[in-house]
């Protein structure tokens, strides 16, 4: 892995390079995705039938659209007894942690007679995106549905793409299934995004889209956003380590090595106030890479988005973790607690040389859906409060408008809002 | 205001007819404006003050960019003192009713040596857009940076179009300082946006931008949206009433039209279980509107998207306004808190005869940026929620993951994920 000596430029530079994987700099897909969406919007499921057979291969009518009961148990039969276990020991921890998220209507009340409050309702309908092929990762399915689950919305909706034999992935079928998905649809893509937004006859029109995807996917959410919420748009995996000379070096590589094996855009970067802790890792590094099955891909990963960081001390450390805003942060060093306390900017923390970042993707409970490529400054890991919205509630008595009203119609008419003055003065004239 | 009795069809034609006003059905202009952002974004400054000559007719400058103190003064100088007394006790409401929506972090922490949390941190850096001209309305200006504030958010960039002369209402101004935003740059439009979003020499990059526009900020908003966070993409203003035989019907006549005064692309509604109630608001409508100051607006709104529709009960009344999803709701019913148990979609729950929605547009407290055309169903009131972001903590002691490592290890695994396996493995070898 590359070293760098953390200076002004060097960080400008490392910054440019990383947004160069933002999902928002492949606009020259824009306008394929922009027709398949008004394209699905104007012709329902034929559309989307039409879509599935030229990108999936696959032969989908009304009659297999839907994964059956039948299928479902043949999932069931393929995946191990082991992977069950695990999964369903995953999900009463997810369940457990993001039963802590939710949030309650609340109201304050006053004795001249008014009530102010937010009342909390769960959306009715979510469509969940769960990429096919490669990217099939039950986990995945698990993270995305079970917020949704605890919220309360009333019916889960999922999208995958079919294989060309028209079958969906097992895992994720029988990750969906014991997480609680209502329905799934055998459909993947751009299509898939527009069917949710707009219904088709076969598909109901969702009030939020949630789920990772490939770059159409995320076009094409960015382009129903508005007709529909949607989830942050999901860009390639980051870690982040902040150590210092108290670390494991093994641990530390080893952790770089888990968020550089997901794709040849991930970025796996670690920040040292140690140059004895830098060749350390990057010797480790180097012989796991040649250990490890997704060998190609960390590679090229780690030779694009790699790098091994030298601040002069942990708080430079913080300053550049911070400005990159990372989706996995981990903080191995002496006091770890105490960093966290200068941490602005980043999806998930894990402290401490045993919180490996593994853990929280598959089994600690916080979701693994986290904002990439620097959105943490902005977004937050996906959540109960996803699948929530709130109203505001207001009371007044005629005791409690009286000695206001003329205040607000001055207000209102500052503004020559004048039908605005009228309604409050219409219930004071004699 | 035409009278309709509510069946499927009838319900259908309206939703389609209240969904032509979306912001999302302006796809002529997007070239424009992606123009624009891009111009923007490539020559900072430069373009910004082209722009600003040529859509505001302003000679802008970096040397008068910002607002200085002497405008300002100016501006307090030019607002009646009733009017700051006012703003100020709007100010005292609001902040009020913000404070109650406050989140905290938290932890759970278990005996074997598991903490798992959430952390919350305030944005650092907020771009709130203010209108100019004849939409320019102070208590906007309040119930954008307001939230912001008590968030704790640390910078609060505002951008507003300056006037021919190069001046900013001076309304806006008073709000703005009153409400705390710490400098305000004289441009509007596309390019404010875009400056927000990227930065320019004068304006630093800000982390998520709100406020309302018009359709080029809408558009902006929504092709920056990834860069950085928005707020939900304002359409027009509406509000809805249920009302049963005991309403007063002046007064539901007279809410109408405080919404319908907005723009030609108001939309007011009256659900009621009374013909003879419809009547009466009828004629009242009637009587009103030849008397206020904003006649031509008012006939054009109602004409276009006013309605008085006729149900057969509450429960009727209930499930067209869950349809239509309304920014403003009115419950002027015999009992309006049951009623208001069964509504699902509303951006603003106003409850009972004397909580007239002027009330909240000003004074109560409660955010007036509300999800408008049908977002209620997915969007929220802009809150406090708005202004922070949320950090997932997690840590785990070797005596907690020891006994489940291989469970992870094996989930890992199952995913075909080996550096992830790794990753645990290596903690616990020889």
């Amino acid at each position: 892995m590359r070293k760098i000596k953390l200076t002004k430029d060097a960080v400008d530079g490392l910054l440019d390079n990383l947004l160069k994987r933002s999902p928002n700099n492949y606009g020259q897909y824009t306008d394929a995705v922009n027709e398949i969406v008004e394209t699905v919007k104007k012709d329902g499921d034929a559309a989307v039938f039409e879509y599935t057979k030229k990108f999936d291969g696959a032969d989908i009518t009304p009659e297999n659209f839907i994964v059956s009961d039948a299928e479902i148990e043949e999932a069931y039969a393929v995946v191990s007894a082991d992977v069950l276990e695990v999964i369903r020991k995953a999900i009463v921890n997810i369940r457990t942690y993001h039963e802590k998220q939710k949030q309650y209507s609340w109201f304050d009340s006053q004795p001249n007679g008014t009530i102010l409050g937010q009342k909390v309702t769960p959306l009715t309908r979510v469509g969940v995106y769960v990429p096919g092929g490669k990217a099939a990762y039950p986990s995945s399915v698990l993270m995305n549905i079970l917020p949704a689950k605890v919220a309360g919305v009333e019916q889960i909706v999922m999208v995958t793409p079919p294989g060309k034999d028209g079958k969906v992935n097992p895992g994720t079928l029988v990750a969906a299934k014991e997480a609680g998905a209502d329905v799934v649809y055998k459909v993947g893509g751009a299509q898939a995004i527009a069917a949710l937004a707009f219904g088709t006859e076969s598909i109901p029109k969702v009030d939020k889209i949630v789920g990772p995807g490939n770059i159409f996917v995320a076009l094409a959410k960015k382009a129903v956003y508005g007709y529909v919420s949607i989830d942050s748009i999901a860009g390639p995996s980051e870690i982040l380590v902040i150590a210092d000379e108290t670390a494991n070096p093994r641990y530390v590589a080893a952790d770089l090595l888990s968020q550089a094996e997901h794709d040849e855009l991930a970025s796996a970067i670690l920040v040292t106030t140690s140059e004895s802790l830098a060749d350390q890792v990057s010797e480790e590094v180097d012989a796991f890479v040649k250990k490890l099955s997704r060998r190609t891909i960390l590679e090229k990963s780690l030779e694009n988005y790699g790098y091994i960081l030298i601040a002069e001390d942990l708080n430079g450390a913080v300053d550049i973790a911070n400005a990159i805003a990372s989706e996995h942060l981990e903080i191995v060093t002496k006091n770890p607690f105490e960093v966290m306390t200068q941490i602005k900017n980043a999806g998930a923390i894990f402290l401490g040389e045993y919180s490996s970042e593994p853990l929280g993707d598959y089994f600690a409970g916080p979701n693994h859906v986290l904002p990439t490529n620097g959105t943490a400054k902005f977004f937050s890991p996906l959540s109960v409060d996803d699948f929530i919205k709130k109203s505001s509630i207001i009371y007044y008595s005629r005791q409690a408008l009286e000695p206001v009203k003329d205040e607000i119609i001055k207000f209102a008419e500052s503004e020559s809002l004048t039908a605005h003055a009228n309604s409050i003065r219409v219930r004071f004239e004699k």
